[in-house]
């Protein structure tokens, strides 16, 4: 932690106006760090798949967190001391001191603080506990204004904009959306440093699929990988994603492909193997909408922490947005052959409905023409009238109807990753001490295609002409598109440690043999060794390089 | 527009829950192309500069807003009728309904009403003028909560953390920080569709310069382009910038520089030159921040639209931010050479302090050698009490003392871009009809690199071989990071023509031959021309007609 403030991965926010709890900034290293780990994600969960990627707004009107039931249902309880006023998460502040897991409801906390007698660490009584909403609120436009919440997680954009996205996907299922961005948890007191933030960013994909065929095309190519489950019962699973649906302790194909997926994208960015597990959520546990639900944990720090979750929301959000919008929001599904389906019709007599009804007879005929008679009488509607019509005014007629498909209402599998958990998870997996020369040296593993500074340049001695021509090359990598940087600082064995220690995977150096034959060379961060290349390759080798895990000696004379 | 909406690059927001103006989502292809346009911006202006890129929250606390002037001058004067309680930003109705341009004063505006005598739309008469601050305001944590805003542009962020950004950069001026990300504003009653948001997304980069030294290390490289330059007197120049700065159009060459990196951007993202111009403000037009300021502005649909704001805001936010924390944010300058200062300083007589003051002439005298003399008297402090000192009690020495630099304020250039617009522009400019086969096409002619399906895979038939086929060369370009698309609905000129409309560069077409020599062709949307390449070669050979605007007649036979 200490490096990561020190080098700028992440700062405390408003650090100049004393801070405030839950907020901080990515500086430019993290920055760096989180964007590439975001593009990532995009080719192995939008591009790679059959998934498109929208961005809606951080702001949303009432209705979509009624309909969602976040205005309701995504609350803490909280305890404020009638002394010091302090209020704290009541569920935190008991495991805190009395190491007590509870069920974070009124009445529960109630009794906790009864039956313990609990008091604030001032000495002061709690009030009656109460909820407090968790999302941050506000107003839209002038007067009173229109109220609006700050998005407590990305989904609910996608899931109201479902008929657009149908619509762009032809209404052929199974299709994903994706959305990496802000969202906000108004936390009641939060303490962990950045692992629980009141701003945080999320990559999550919601995949629609047909509710009775919860596959996915591409199974195959994760179904043989092996994991740590750890189900609902505390059992841990060293399994294949394949036996764990046979055996049914994941639920279907679909939540399995993901969390396959999910672990190969998070070995990708460099988390490791031994530190990863898959944590199903017990059934007090789930969140308002799910039905099932694993966490990808990583082993940190903290202990281990939730970095991922992969839900089965089931039709839980379209169906409410259905009921709340008064909108359609289901795909017309056709059968592989249209049914076959035999119905009743009803015949109108005109020569009974002519007399009896006058006027209205043809408008009574025609809405007969359109009813499926189950019983001996049949109801119609005119002109906002019900007109029960016996058996006098109409025939039946049996006929063969094909039906060429159904209404359905999609499910949807939900992995929703917390990218500062991941970034942290990446940086603390990353973190390594080896000995080199003699000396101790802290050096950052990150996967090269991670590395918030690509390369650092580096002139021998600090004076014409190596600054010069070094800065020329900087000049040079830098309009090539690299993240690249100029250090002419200290000796070189220093300068060295120091980009070690931001994880820069290559460092350039311009010495005396520099001016004789225009090479120069490559120090790889991990092997410290050294080749000597000619700076007109230097561009080319280096994209080969940054995009690969390639040694550096096939590229150049080993020097040294 | 239509064509935004119905292919998915813009949706309205919220739209099941009947929309709320001034909130859009990006649908699939907007947002893919929003985020290209991101990317060469950060190479334009983060990888190619001494520029760092940082992240900082959308939320505020009160302090920085106060400090930063947007509590109190971040304001629209708005009117609200008596009669249907509709509120109007005042200057835009006033605007719209009287053709006048009107300061937005509470004052000016009254002034309008009473003498034009300005009802509302619905006939009823309106109340008083009010201001209404255009931050959208929310509270932090429990109980009461702080008070908090979002932020209206991501500066703030920048100068808030300023002591951590000039550490990390060494303390060596000039340095720029830049940030991307969403901004927002409460606007009083938005109605220019994309052009006014309530929620957008800025690109902002803060340069910090020495006050005394506005020059930029790579003026050279942009001071001969030639620009449309319209000063505050309404005057258009067609001139460089070096002669503008010469003329003293431009105030600096700092300045000179963005508007000309900022030029050159918006060329290679497609916006064409001869709709593009830079107009400075007048005096009365300014933010209340800056000195200086030009707009880059582009002829679009609703005529010329700011896209672009490049100001000089010297050292106002730095300097009100120090004043407000407490903090030093000034940054130490050292001199080429150490400067010598001759200084009178105090020499204590014991022989005198001590009778005099007994147990404190030691205190005194040591004071005293620290006080720099330039009267007869002396005043030193010594325990909180103070003490004048008559030449009874020192001598007066004349030395020479070296001094190494000096602590500065930095000024700071910003230029900042409203992404929002400036991708609708690039959509506008990139539009054209053209006649193909004798039928009229549309075509959108967007930069390769900015395509948000860059390769459509389409079978010429829609029946086995063909459809499988082209499914795998759909799975390998996906694997390999290409925003790809299948397509096998329509004609094959039809499917063209949808992917010209979308602005894809290149459809691959499985035929006949492919089952034959293992080739496809490549068709290239601007001249509709074909080559055929071999399917192994696709991914290199896209990879390179992407990155450049390359012919495609050199990578294959060519076809028809």
């Amino acid at each position: 932690m200490e490096m990561l403030l020190r080098r700028g991965f992440l700062w405390q926010s408003f650090e100049i106006y004393r801070g405030m709890a839950g907020f901080f900034d990515y500086a430019p290293l993290g920055n760096n760090l989180r964007r590439k780990i975001e593009n990532i994600w995009r080719e192995f969960f939008v591009i790679d798949e059959r998934v498109a990627e929208i961005d809606t707004p951080l702001i949303g009107i009432e209705e979509v967190f009624i309909a969602s039931g976040h205005a309701t249902s995504f609350v803490d309880t909280a305890i404020e001391c009638q002394n010091c006023h302090r209020v704290y998460r009541a569920d935190h502040y008991i495991k805190e001191k009395l190491n007590l897991e509870v069920e974070s409801s009124i009445d529960a906390i109630k009794e906790v603080l009864e039956v313990y007698d609990l008091k604030c660490e001032c000495g002061g009584k709690f009030g009656e506990p109460f909820p407090m909403n968790l999302m941050f609120s506000t107003k839209i436009g002038a007067g009173k204004g229109k109220n609006a919440y700050l998005r407590p997680e990305t989904a609910q954009g996608i899931f109201i904009a479902f008929k657009r996205l149908s619509n762009y996907f032809r209404e052929k299922l199974p299709f994903g959306v994706a959305q990496i961005g802000r969202a906000f948890r108004n936390e009641i007191s939060p303490r962990q440093g950045v692992i629980r933030l009141r701003e945080f960013n999320q990559a999550e994909l919601e995949f629609f699929v047909h509710p009775a065929e919860k596959t996915h095309p591409n199974f195959r190519e994760v179904a043989s990988d092996v994991l740590t489950l750890v189900d609902k019962f505390d059992k841990t699973h060293r399994i294949t994603l394949e036996e764990a649906v046979k055996k049914g302790i994941i639920a279907n194909e679909v939540l399995a492909y993901f969390i396959g997926k999910t672990r190969r994208f998070l070995l990708a960015i460099g988390i490791k193997d031994e530190k990863l597990r898959f944590r199903q959520h017990k059934d007090d546990e789930k969140a308002h909408y799910a039905t099932d639900c694993w966490d990808a944990e990583a082993l940190t720090s903290y202990g281990w922490i939730e970095i991922v979750g992969i839900a089965d929301r089931t039709d839980y959000d379209l169906s409410r947005h259905a009921k709340f919008s008064g909108e359609d929001l289901s795909i017309f599904v056709p059968y592989p052959k249209p049914i076959s389906v035999k119905k009743k019709r009803a015949i109108p007599k005109m020569n009974a409905l002519g007399p009896a009804f006058k006027s209205k007879a043809k408008k009574i005929a025609e809405a007969l023409e359109k009813v499926e008679v189950s019983g001996e009488e049949v109801e119609v509607e005119v002109d906002g009238e019900k007109i029960r019509l016996t058996r006098d005014f109409f025939e039946i007629k049996e006929v063969e109807e094909e039906i060429a498909g159904e209404r359905v209402v999609p499910h949807v599998i939900e992995p929703s990753f917390g990218l500062d958990r991941i970034t942290f998870t990446v940086l603390e997996h990353s973190f390594d001490k080896d000995v080199v020369e003699g000396e101790e040296r802290k050096v950052l593993r990150l996967k090269r295609r991670l590395a918030p500074v690509e390369v650092a340049v580096l002139p021998l001695l600090s004076r014409e002409p190596f600054t010069t021509r070094a800065m020329e090359i900087v000049g040079m990598l830098k309009k090539a598109g690299f993240y690249t940087e100029y250090d002419d600082s200290g000796s070189i064995g220093r300068r060295y440690r120091r980009y070690d220690e931001i994880g820069t995977p290559f460092c350039i150096t311009i010495d005396h043999q520099t001016f004789e034959d225009g090479t120069v060379t490559i120090r790889d961060r991990d092997t410290t060794g050294q080749v000597r290349v000619k700076i007109s390759d230097l561009t080319w080798i280096l994209r080969e390089l940054l995009m690969s895990e390639k040694n550096i000696e096939g590229f150049g004379e080993k020097f040294r």
